[in-house]
Order: C-alpha cells, then structure tokens, then sequence
C-alpha cells in the first residue's frame, strides 16, 4: 500500500517526455455467460493495453458475489497469475484499462466502480470524459451522496442508485440521459452485461461472439486475441443489453447522426482493429498516400517516426516512390519508468526511446513521417538526430492537420497554449522543429483518407474539433470553471 | 497493490493461537490546533497500538484540504518516515488504529473515514461497535446512498451528509441520535475537532491537552507518551466541540447513569493507563488480591501468564504471601507472521510464545494467574508445559468470572459455542485444562476490585453481559439475523 | 531479498514462447576518467538492453575504495533512480547486463564480479562463453579457491589473485592465456580500464571517445546512445589498457586470423550498430535481397515477422518488386512476465505477442520473412495466424541457413535435439511448419551478403558453427561432460 | 534486491536509542538425521532470535547437494512459509542468526558460509568474534585467495580449503588451531555436523537430543523450544563430530581451565537456559539479592526496568523485603523501525519504549533496578521519567559492576570513551544519571552470585575484562590497528 515516491524526478522527465504524446484515457471489455470470463477479460484488457497503462480492474460475479481486483501497472504484470484469475469467479466480468484524464492515479479511482443498490450490485467500466461530470459531481454532494472515488464515472454510479425507477435498465437509461460528453460504457448488473455509446458514438465500442457469448470491447483487436468474431458496432446512441437471452437494443435518445472521433483512426486504435468498418492500418497508409499527394518533395528516403510513423510512411513510399527505409531503431526496452534526468540524459534527450540508423541516413535527402505533431519538442530532437547522422535534408511530414484545439472528451491534450499549431505558423513551425521543410495533411485531405468527400462543415462526419475549434456537445465544466467554480475535491490520499 | 497471500496457512495456524484471546477492535486520537499535528499523532497511535494492530490511518486537515494516509500494519512501520509525516500538513489531526470486527481487513475500510459535503470535507474515526449498523446501511442503500467500505462507520457518513441541517455540529448529533451501540467517535470538521461518546459510555475517551492545545484519546497512556495533561473523561453521553476558542460540552440524550465495559479494566486498556480515574494496574492487582482472597490454595510458588496476567498474579502473590516468580518465559519476537505449521510445530503449540522457566517450576506445586479464559485451548497448553517442567501440582485461577456471553460492542468474543465458560461446568472445564484445581474471580469479587460494593443487579455499575448475560442495549442487528435477513456486502475486494 | 516464486507457472509458459528465440548472454561496456561514469554506463548499458535483460550491474571506483549495484531486471528499472548513481561514485566504471548461459540466475552471479588482492581490488565483465570454465574451476578448487559464484567469469578472478605475477596488467594476461572460447572482457583496476577480445575476436568489442575519455562496449549502438565517436574495434586477441595517458594495446597471443560470430550480423546486434566495420541493418537487407534471388515466389505481399525480421523483409521486397506491408502487428506491452497458462491462452498461443493484420492479409499470397529457424514452434503459430487471417497462400522464408548445431560461445542454443533443421529435412520441416513453401538463405548466399565471395572452408571469415557444424575452437568441457565429469555447484541458493 | 533506504534517518535515531544496550552478536544450531532437519533449525533460531535479530540463515545437505536461505530479519518473518522450508531438504542442517560486529549488513554476509572443496561442500556458522580476523584475510589475500564477504568468519574457510590435510575434519582442526579469541562453531560436511568452543569456551554451545538425533544449539532453550533433551555442554576446546554413529569428542588444543563470559548469565542468555550448568534467571535473582545486601536503602518500592532487570529486581525485592512493582511499563510494539525522529520526538525519547506507570510510583521512594549500565543515556531519561511521575526519591540499582573496558569477543560494546563507568567515577556517574543514589554490585557479588567465592586475580573463573580489564587472549587485530594497518575491504556493495 506504499506509495511508492522513488524516482519520483525520473517520473517528472518521463512525463515530459511523454507529454509530446496524445494520450487515451481506457479501454472497456466485457463477457456474458462464459465459464472463462474473468480469463478472457483479463486478454482483452491486454489485447487493449494501447488504450491505457496505469492500472487495470477486473469485477466478475459469480450468481451471488461481485470479486474485484484492481491494480496499478500493466495487465500482464498484475492478472499474470492463476490465483488472481482464481479470486474472480463467476460467468460475466466487465474490465477496464486506465489512462488517467480526471482523478489522481490512485487504486480507490480504478475502475470498474461498483455500488450496492436495495437492488443489487453493479458494476462500471467507462471510455471517455463526461463534459458535465463535476457540474453532476456538485449536484450530487449538495443532495448527501458520498463519492470516494474522484473519477467522473462515479456520478453514473450515484445517478444510478437515485433513480426512482424499479430495474436496473430504466436507472441506467434515467442516468445516462443526464450525461453530456463522450462515453462508452459497459456495466454489469447481477442479470445484465449492457453496453452504451454516447448519442454522438464519439468513443468505440464493438460487439463480438465467442463460444455463443456475447462480449463488449473498446476494439475489434480484442476479439481478434481471444478468437472471438467480430457481430457489429454498438450505434451512437444505443444502449445494448446482453443476457442468456441474447441482445437486446435500446435506443433512448433522439436520433442523431454518428460523429465518431477522427483520432481513433489517426492514433489511438490499433492498426489492426477495424473501427467503423474501416481497417484502421489501411486508413493510415492512405493518410500518407494523401499526405504525399499534397506534399510531395524530392528526397532519397522515406523514413517513418516508429512505430506510430510507419502505416503512413508506407504510403508515403508507395504513393511517391521513394524507398521506405527504418532510418530510426525504437528502444523496446523503454519502460514506464527511466534512468534519473542528470544534466547529460536531459540532452541526450529523445535517444532513450530512439536512435538514428546512420547507414541509411548518412548524405541523405530524408523525408520524416509522423502521425500528428503535440508541443513538438520531440520532432526537434528528432530531425537534430537525423542532421547529426549525416542527413543532407530533412523534411518533416504530418499524416494529419495541425492541432489547433484542446480535446474534452477522453483524450489528454495539453492546455491550448502549449500546442505548437496554436503558437505558430506554418513558416514558424518548420523553424522550431529545424526541418529544412514542414507539411501537414489537410482536413480534406484527411476526410479523403477517411473515404469521404472533403469535409462538409455543415455536417461534419467525425469528431474532429482538434483541427477544426468544432465541440459537437456543450462543454459545460469548462464553461463553470471560466466562471471561477472550482472542483471539489478537498482529501489528498495516497493510497 | 498485492494481496499478500504469502504464508495463508500460517496465519490460519496463527489464527487458532490468536483466537483465545480477547481482541479490541481500536484505538482512537484527535488533536486541534498543534503545528506537529500529525507527528503527535502518529505518537499518539502508537501508545495506543495495543487496542488495534491490524492497521492505522490519520487524517489532517490544513486549512484548505483534508490529507490522509493509510496503512495496514504497525504504526511505528507505517508512520516511521518522515516523509510520511510531511504528506499530512496542518494543526488538525485524527487517527485510528484498526482490529477489525466487521469489515474485511482492506485499505478501503482502513479508518478514519472521510466524506466531502457541499459545505466542506470532514472525517471520523471509531471506536465500538454500532448494533444497528446493518440495519441503518439497509436502510442508506434503499435511499440510494452508495456504500464503499463494509465498516459500520460509514453509515455515520451517510447519516451526516443527508442530515437537512445546516451546520457541521447539528448534522453529527443528527447522526449519533439514530445509532445503537458502543461508540467514541472522533471527527474532524474544517472547524472543529469533536468527540462523543455513547449514552452509557461503554468505550472509553478522555480529553487531554498539549502546550495550550486539545487532545482526545482513548485512553490516558495516549497522553503520557506525548507529555500531556489529562484534563478529564468526555462523559457518556456527551458530545464535546474542540475550537480555537476551547471546549464547549453537549448533551444530546436524556441523561442516564454511565455504564463503562468492565473489560477495559480486566483486559484490553494499557495497565499504566487510567480509566474513569482508576489506575488500571491497581485494579487488576486488586482482581488477584480478592481472587486470593475467594480462591487461596497452598503452593510454593505464584506464576503470572504473561503479560497480561502479571499484575493479578502479583497481588495474589502479595494477599497469600506466596512468592512470585517468572515461571513462563515470553518470547518478545513473535510477530504477526509465523513459523509454519507442519505437524511437528503444530505439537509444540504454545512454545513459540512462551516457555518454561523449568528452574522456578520443578519440584514445585504452581498456582498460575491468567486475566481470564476465553476457549482454553492455550491453557491447556500451558498446564501441560508446567507438568513437563516438573511442577508437583498445576493450580489455574483467573482474575475475571467466566465468560457465558458474546460481546457486541467492539470486543471480539467467539461465538457463545465456542466459550469454554458456555459449554462446561467448572469441573468440566478443570478437566479440559487439566489442572489440579481452577477457580474464577466472582462477579461480586471483581465489583470489589473496582472499588464497588457488590454487584446491584437493578443497577449494575458496569457493562459486564460477558459475565452476566445483561446487554445494556437493543441489539437490532442480531435480531434481524436471527430472523433471516443478511448482511448486505455483495463485493469480495483483494485491495 | 525474497524469490519471487509468483507466477512460477506462467514463467514456464513464458520460458515455452521463448525457447524458440536464440539468446545472447551479455554485453559489457566500460569508461575511464569522466565525472559522469557510472550514469554514462548505466546510459551504454540500456543500449545494450538486447544482450541480456535478466539482470544488471555496475561497479565504479573512486580513487579510494570500488561500489558495486547489482540488480535483477531491466536497467532503466534498476538505474532509474538518482540515488542509485550516487551510490556509484568515481570517474571509471565497468558495467555489464545478463542474460545466464552458465549459472542460476541469482544476485551473487550477478556481473561485473569484484575480487580484492593484497595490491587493490578489481572488477570484470564478461561477454561470452569458456570452453573450458569447468575444467578450470575444477583445478582451482583442487587448489583451495572458494568460488562464490557459479559463472565461468569467476575463473578468471581466481586465475588473476593466483598468478605469480606483480603488476595487474600481467596477472590479467596471465589468465586469459589459460582460456579457451569466446570472450569480450572489461576489467577495472585501481589504475586502469582493459579490454580484452579472445584470439578469434568471436565476441564484439568497441572502442569508442567522449570529452576525450575512452570507452568500452560491446556494440557502437551504445556510443551513439551517449554521443561518444567510435574509434576502432578492439582487434581479436589483443589486449587493450586505458590509463590517464591513452590506450596501450598488447597482443599476448600468436596472431591469427578474426573469425567473429556470424549470428551478431544476422539477429543479436541492434539494426543501428556497425559491426567489424559493417552496418547491422544494411547486412540483413542484403541478406533478404540474397534470399528473394535464391528463393523467389509469386505473391502479393512480403510480410515481416516482427522485428528481427524486418530489414530482411525490406530487402526481400526491394528486390522481388512484391510490396512489404505490416501483415502481423507486434503487442509491446508483453514484459517479462505473461497472463497465466490457462488451457484457453495456451491455444491463442502466439496472439499474446503478435496478432494478424487482416486486412493486408485476407485473400492475399503472403511471404512471410524471419531472421532465423530454431525450433519452429512458433513460425507453426504465425503460419496459422496468416491462414486464420485468410491467406491465400503462406511462403516461409528465412535470412539464414538451418541451424543443425549448438552454440557454445555465448548463444543460449537449444541441445541439439530440439532444433528443427538438425530433426528433419526441408520437406520435412515445410511440413512441420504448414506452410506452403519454405527456404532458407544458403551458406554461400549469407557470406554474399557480407560482402564476402562463397565460404572457403578452409578457411572460413566467420564463426558459423550453427550452419556448419564447424566448431572454431576446442569443445573441453564438453569432451569432459560426455567422458562423465560433472559440475561441481554442490549449491542450491535461492537470492 | 533493492536496498531499502527508506526511513534512514529513523534508523539513525533507532540506533541512538539502541547504543545504550549491549548485543550479542549470534546464536547457532545444528541437527543430524532428522527428517525434519530444516523445519526444527528454524524453531531453533526462533528460540535463539534474542541473539541476534538483523538476519539468519540455513543450509542443509540432502545427501546429494547443499541448499542455502539467507533472510534479512526475524525468523519467524524469513522462515514462516513452508515453501521455504521445503527448499531445504536434507537431515542435515546448520542455521545462524546474525547481529553483526564486523562486516556490513548485507545478505552476502549473512552465515553460514559456504565452500565447496575438490572433496565436497561444508558450511559453517559462528558465534563469536576472531581477535585475529584481519590478519588472518591479509594473509590470505597476499596468497591468492579471494574474499567474498567482509566477515572474520569467511577465514575459517579459506583455512579449510588451503589445508593440505584429506579428512575434512582434520582440515577443520587445521584451521581453528590458527585463530585467536572466541567462537562456537557449528559446521556441516557431507558427512558430518562438527561442533567447536574456543579453547575458553567464551563463547556457549550445548549438545542435545530429539527423537535419538544430536542438536548444536547456543542456549538450552532453543533444546526446549524443539522438545529435546539436553545431553551436555561442549567442552572449552572441544571438538565433537556427529555423525550417524553417534558423537566424537576431540580435544586439539593444550589443556586450559575453561573461562566462560560473564555476560551470558548478566544479560544475553534467555532466562529459561541453563548455561554451563547453571539457571540464568536463578543467577540473575542471586545478582539481585547480592546487590540489595551490599547497597540497600529505605524505599517504597523495587521497580524494574523492563525486561532485563525484573530477575534481579525479584531478588532485591525479596532480599530487602521492599514490595516489587511493575513501576515501568514496556511497549511490545517497538519493532526495528521506529517513528520519526522529528524534534519532539527526540524530547519524547525513551517513552517510545518505555512508560512509567504513575500509579505506583507517585509519592513512593523508588529503587530502579537494571542488569548493566553501559552509557547511560536511557537510564538518565528513565530516572528522569520517574521523577515526571511523582517519584519523591529515585534510587538506581546495577546488578553488575561497572563497565570499564570494551570487548571484542563477540559482544557489541561502544568505544571505551562512550562507557559511563570508564568516563566518570560513581558520584560523577550518578549526578549523570539523576538519581539520589546509585550503586553496582561488586566483581566480588557477582562472583558470589555465581555461586563462587571471591574472584581469583590469578586465576578468575570467568571472562570478565569489561569489568577488570583483564583480556584472557592476545588481542592482534586491535595491536596491528594501533599500528596504523586498516581493514583491507575495498568494495561497498548495497545487496
């Protein structure tokens, strides 16, 4: 139960590391009616490991009991053990990998959360970030409910347990109506596994079929690991409810338009999970072929920024023709901890996680190609690499647009101003990053990638306000919090 | 996060030593107002470590936010470092030393508890046990409250943050209005520090202070660890507000006569300690002189149990004149894990705690003292290891009546079929032990030793049903269980 | 200090993936005369990470006495922290990370090993394999040496305090004249930094420059990783010494020809290392374009097993015109220890590292291109996987020759039974693996992609037993072995 | 592995308060033939744990190999997991537990050592200190050998394997014929268990019996704790060897009156043991009723100070008819670790351990009494105490006399000019202390109390040196030390 304070400035230079990066905040999984369910829920955490690494949870119930084990770290470190699997009896589990956007890292906030109802149990595993979830949480206190946890998914828990409604459907249905963000949730009652998307369906989540079980997840990689087949998405909107009886749909809000969120494909999902029905790894190559349409430039290599680089380098090399090369050899030993920032590791900077392929780059024109750009402190260190290399040119290219705004809806961006395409030009960019040239795909560009038209901005197809300033819900605590409301939360614990 | 299931069967082996003996559920502290209020605090729990060992926590409260830290453990382990210390800031303070009597021994339920309503945090910390605590969490659940530990302290919580009133004060007499049982509580508001004890006082608190500050405490050798000054007992009944502007007494109830457990006295408080103005230690050496008294034998030599039966055995050895020696040697390193159990420490049993002094034993005829008898099973042990050191005759007198009932407010008793006093008569039991001779203190003899006349059964002086059968309070709970309805707790949690 | 037995099982399972890899045991590094030494050591040997993952050490000396750290696991987990440097103080260090072929894997075999002589104390590392380490430890012991560890290496300590000789210098010849097989030593005395390569030069070793200190490594990869030059590589059979007045080279043994490992070029050393003046990953790409000449196939897609077969991949593509796409995408989040062995993961089997990526794979004729064969049981698994995926058509393709003999210079080969190609005979193992077709890069075309003209077998460039059964030195401990003499480790320790 | 560096600054304090103690620095155990070998070592080590607390450790011989466990702390934390237990198979075993006097605290110091020879393994445990260690590693060093721990103890090995005698038993003999100062050896052969005492017999070690199987044990009680009988003690200069027929007795050195240390029966031997013939808490009362005849006074009432002194209060108390009264009451929650020593707590001092128990004490004449007086900074407090609880007068006892001299045969004493009684004479030593009146029992009482005469200046029975100065062998180590030669130990190592 130690909190564990060693190496605490290590973590500081890590996370500034690690803040050049966009970050999701989870991964969902649930089963219902198999006699491995916490087994399988355990590989399909796993399998969603790249939706986040903080802490894992596992609830299952066993006809009587709910059992729940949470851990801080990796799923394959913290359920690797048979007597941990032992200690979660029972046919249906729900699970959830943590990233951390709201609530400070500590077990009290892992998830599932459960609570006890006159009812029952049940349990909740959330994706996303509820736009309105401390406006609720101050709601909720003013009429006497206690929350432990400081996680925005503990005011479904109280919305739950206040409906005046008799099943545990109608209070979840009574409570999601309330939320305003993106969610994607599966809960575990002590008859039900239900699984609900926002009315936007801005967070994924799949139906799969194991055995003739149903199961919920994040991604269809998930399934894919466990051997599980792919039935169809949850719908924007849709609450599905899953028993011995099958599935069940529920549509309890107005019907809307889907809007899913465009970095799923640009970043987050897994380049094998097909998201939408679109291959997730397929939609990346063509984000570069795009990005090579548009900004092509006479080079002797296509050299992609790994591993998240390498889809669209791909078409980046293909389209142009130019030979795609590993220019740069990813560390794999990087863990989530880090040798200590003397002065000498804070300038050798970037070449813990990567280290320049001299033999490839040496008196070459290179081409880099990334994903996204963030604060852009790593691209410098990166194209410096490739200048100490020997590189003749470096030209730096983006398989999507600039990041111009903050996201609030599960995805940890910094704060506006320390994006670089909301500080600087174009022109300015290229100079802070020190390429000899610097593009971006265009939004079009990437609707094109993403098999549309150019974008329609009266009906825009994706959740896409990071390039565009355009929230497709109201952003209600952000608006309080300019009004000088402040969170709540007054204990600091450790453990 | 580990469950630590390291050495399962020794703990069980543990288990069955442990479990013939008395077990208090907790130690309590609070102070206001003091810069090293956690510091004095921890200090605190550690003299009080004796009432509960299981776990510790404190709380503090700087002015802005609450902090707390929890550990399962010894408080001199877990309150060592400094750097504990220095992650709970502020001049308010509360703290818990836990044995758990209900609940599972998991951090979440590691006190003091802590709740943040919409006019500010606050938190308590428990000592006793509430028999309606089920009845009243039945009844929060119904209402909607979400429960996140298994302690009947929460419910005070709850009852707290629905109270309609306004002020801090008014929602806690609000809240211990509606609870049965044992309890002295403490809490820390973001003003007050208060402490409150049950109508008949049954679990003990005293106020204390320090240059100029206030301190509770659940008993006086809290105070004398840190050099203060005992000012007097909180009174049973009474709710006392501890501000900057000092300390101001409430009367909720309707008066009635105090009613003290007797086994604070015969057991469970420190014997340096003073108890309702009476030196525990004197009166348990007056418990051996009456026992001598009713119950005098011709021997060579009087052999105290240690440590608990030490002072009895002195003032037994005093009032008959026979003379005192070791005869049983403790072993100072037995902690809470042990050694194995294979079949061959099984057979040695008792003698990894204590052993033979053979010098002061052999050829001798042995009256040993002990404070009472719970099972027997150690006794047993013990009668055999005098005869095996060569003692002539093996006499066994206990400074307490025998014990015929459970307890219900916060000593952990076995089931009544597991009493040995509840299942044979005293020559029944003497044959079980095996000694030449047994006898008990009688009730009477032991209100002689508290300085009472004997024992009034229209107005008994103390909470004494352990001896007697008269519970001093409804027990609501056990009614319900008796009448069918459970325990409501549907989550098996490792951490 | 406790073993972790947690997970013993799912360690078994572990061990079963990856006793179908090849293990390398070490690499080393060392630096004379700079402030920072032993955080530019820890810094090289996280280069180094990929030569041994299992444990890690550093000694440093700082004028007066030498400090050691020792630690089981990854070095940025062990050397993470600031106060772990500080514990390092001194301008020369030697550092060393192990992966065990000779001794368990406890703390006391931990390297660098540090002896103390009546003229100062010393420390080495060691990189390789001795032919002959039990024969010698045999003759030690019979001479009253108390070995400590269960290493080879601490022959060499013992052989050192031994020698009759004054300086340190030649005491260190002294012994490593006594050695047979593959070593790349570092050594640190109270005046000097050494570096010693074996006769054959089978093991690499680096001699690089930073701020004008010389350093020591097994590979330029860990100069790069802290901006150190490379200056040459350490030649076979020479002895280097580093002092404050530069590098002095000695060449204690007849000149010979090199003859360094050929497996360094085709899987041990990182892609961005130049080895014997040749880069890594150019090498393995050439190695591809060989295989596509030898051993071309009509398909629609070259898909590497990741990572080590990539550049072989790239080069298999470049050459064939067939595109390369990511056809299996590899998990990073498997560590070191693995989700439990129920019956149901041990069927997914291989999904917990790799997974298909349908959609470059569905309906397509794959060749799939890995580094090496060793047992085949997992190639059987990614076979299936392309098939599950819907592969058309699945071509086995590898960078290299059948592996039909063990390795005894510091590979962690399997006995020779279990290696598929010493088992069956193409066909036969096309058939064990289930693919379509199957090749493997010839003898001859593996020494094309060196740069070389066909083996000459009188006189081969490189230590290829593996291929050729073609043993470089002699086998004595082996020969002792099948003659009936065992080790002597009379020793069961667990930490 | 991790060096646990947490709450160093409570350790710091921890070991302020601990100075004023004396440690012993060991206690030993071995069996032979006992199926249960290791299970019944580890009761042993229990029973023995008063001798040493910082770490232990077994190894057994299984007929085939040896198997070693090594623990830092107690041994019923280290051996309390039967998976432990079963790591060490055999008949065999030897066991130690470790205080150090010489050689860091680290896990490759903790005994028993082990050394394989050409003819077979042997470990040994010691008990003891060499006057003549250093010396002896200087030598061996300049011959070759390598050290691998920082214990006088690792000598005895390398003495063993250097022999050029063939029996093992006659190369032990070789070797202690070349030490100087106090041990009691316990050693395991492949064949054989070999006790050893110095030729002194400074050091304790009794020989007894279970279940027809001989026992090695330091003190009678570990025989008792395990069930068996007790035989003998080994003889001064005696070396037994068992083995499956039975126990051999040699004598390898000149015949010598024996000369036991004092210190056994005044403070380290448990109570309950009977050493060289004698009861240790009968000589323990018989010091307490020598000293009430030599330095009576008029007083109220005998207290103790816990637990070391009770015995001999006993004694007083029934010598001079004074009532004995627990006075001072002691904390059995003071484990190793300790509160922080913040300002406060430091001004709390000896309360952490200690408290008075006002009731007895208030308005009373009090007589402390205590075993030894070493520096005399917690007796300065505990005076102070009594006197803070009411005390009218505070008269303090020693049932022994002053300490004047260091040891360096085993016991941890401080430098000679931290030793109250070698700084100041007996006014200067009280007005230190605080007391009205202090007096130590005389050389001559104590004698007495030993059931002798007067002690013989030309012949003393016992080793006494602490208290007369005379030292009974040559102290080498400590001349060559004037001399200006240091320890050679060249290497901090943490783990």
């Amino acid at each position: 139960m130690n909190t564990d304070s060693h190496a605490a400035g290590a973590d500081d230079f890590w996370r500034e590391l690690e803040a050049d990066r966009l970050h999701e905040e989870c991964g969902v999984f649930g089963i219902f009616g198999h006699p491995d369910a916490a087994a399988i829920t355990a590989l399909g955490l796993h399998a969603l490991q790249h939706r986040g690494q903080e802490a894992s949870g596992i609830v299952t119930f066993d006809g009587n009991r709910f059992h729940a084990e949470k851990r801080m770290g990796l799923v394959g470190d913290s359920f690797s053990d048979q007597a941990v699997i032992e200690r979660l009896p029972g046919t249906a589990a729900v699970g959830h990998n943590r990233y951390s956007t709201t609530g400070e890292t500590i077990l009290r906030n892992v998830q599932p959360l459960f609570a006890e109802l006159a009812t029952g149990g049940f349990a909740v595993a959330h994706n996303g970030n509820l736009t309105n979830g401390l406006a609720l949480r101050r709601q909720l206190v003013a009429e006497g409910a206690i929350c432990q946890s400081t996680t925005d998914t503990e005011a479904v828990l109280h919305l739950v347990a206040r409906s005046q409604r008799n099943r545990f459907l109608d209070r979840f249905i009574d409570a999601v109506r309330q939320l305003e963000g993106a969610y994607a949730f599966v809960a575990l009652s002590t008859k039900k596994l239900i699984g609900a998307r926002d009315p936007l369906g801005i967070r994924p989540l799949v139906i799969g079929e194991l055995d003739g079980h149903y199961i919920l997840a994040s991604e269809t990689c998930a399934l894919d690991m466990i051997g599980a087949k792919y039935i169809r998405d949850v719908e924007n909107g849709e609450v599905v409810v899953i028993t011995e009886d099958g599935i069940e749909s529920h549509k309890p809000f107005p019907k809307q338009a889907e809007r899913p969120c465009i970095f799923e494909f640009i970043y987050f999902s897994r380049p094998d999970s097909v998201v939408q029905g679109k291959s997730v790894y397929d939609v990346r190559k063509r984000m570069g072929v795009e990005l090579a349409r548009e900004s092509s430039v006479p080079a002797d290599v296509i050299v992609p920024i790994p591993d998240s680089g390498v889809p669209a380098a791909l078409g980046f090399s293909q389209q142009s023709g130019v030979p795609f090369e590993l220019g740069i050899i990813r560390n794999h030993y990087v863990g989530r901890t880090f040798i200590q920032p003397t002065q000498r590791i804070r300038e050798l900077g970037v070449r813990l996680k990567h280290s320049a392929n001299r033999s490839r780059v040496e008196g070459k024109r290179v081409v880099l190609v990334d994903d996204s750009l963030v604060r852009g402190t790593t691209s410098v260190k990166i194209v410096q690499m490739m200048r100490d290399a020997g590189a003749t040119e470096v030209h730096f290219r983006l398989a999507s647009p600039p990041i111009t705004h903050s996201d609030y809806y599960g995805i940890d961006t910094p704060e506006r101003d320390k994006l670089l395409a909301a500080r600087l030009d174009l022109e300015g960019m290229r100079q802070f990053i020190g390429a000899d040239s610097l593009a971006f795909l265009s939004v079009d560009g990437l609707y094109r990638a993403m098999g549309e038209g150019a974008r329609d901005p009266a009906n825009p197809r994706f959740t896409d306000h990071c390039f565009t300033g355009d929230y497709p819900t109201p952003l209600t605590d952000l608006m309080n919090e300019t009004g000088g409301v402040k969170q709540l939360s007054l204990l600091a614990e450790a453990s």
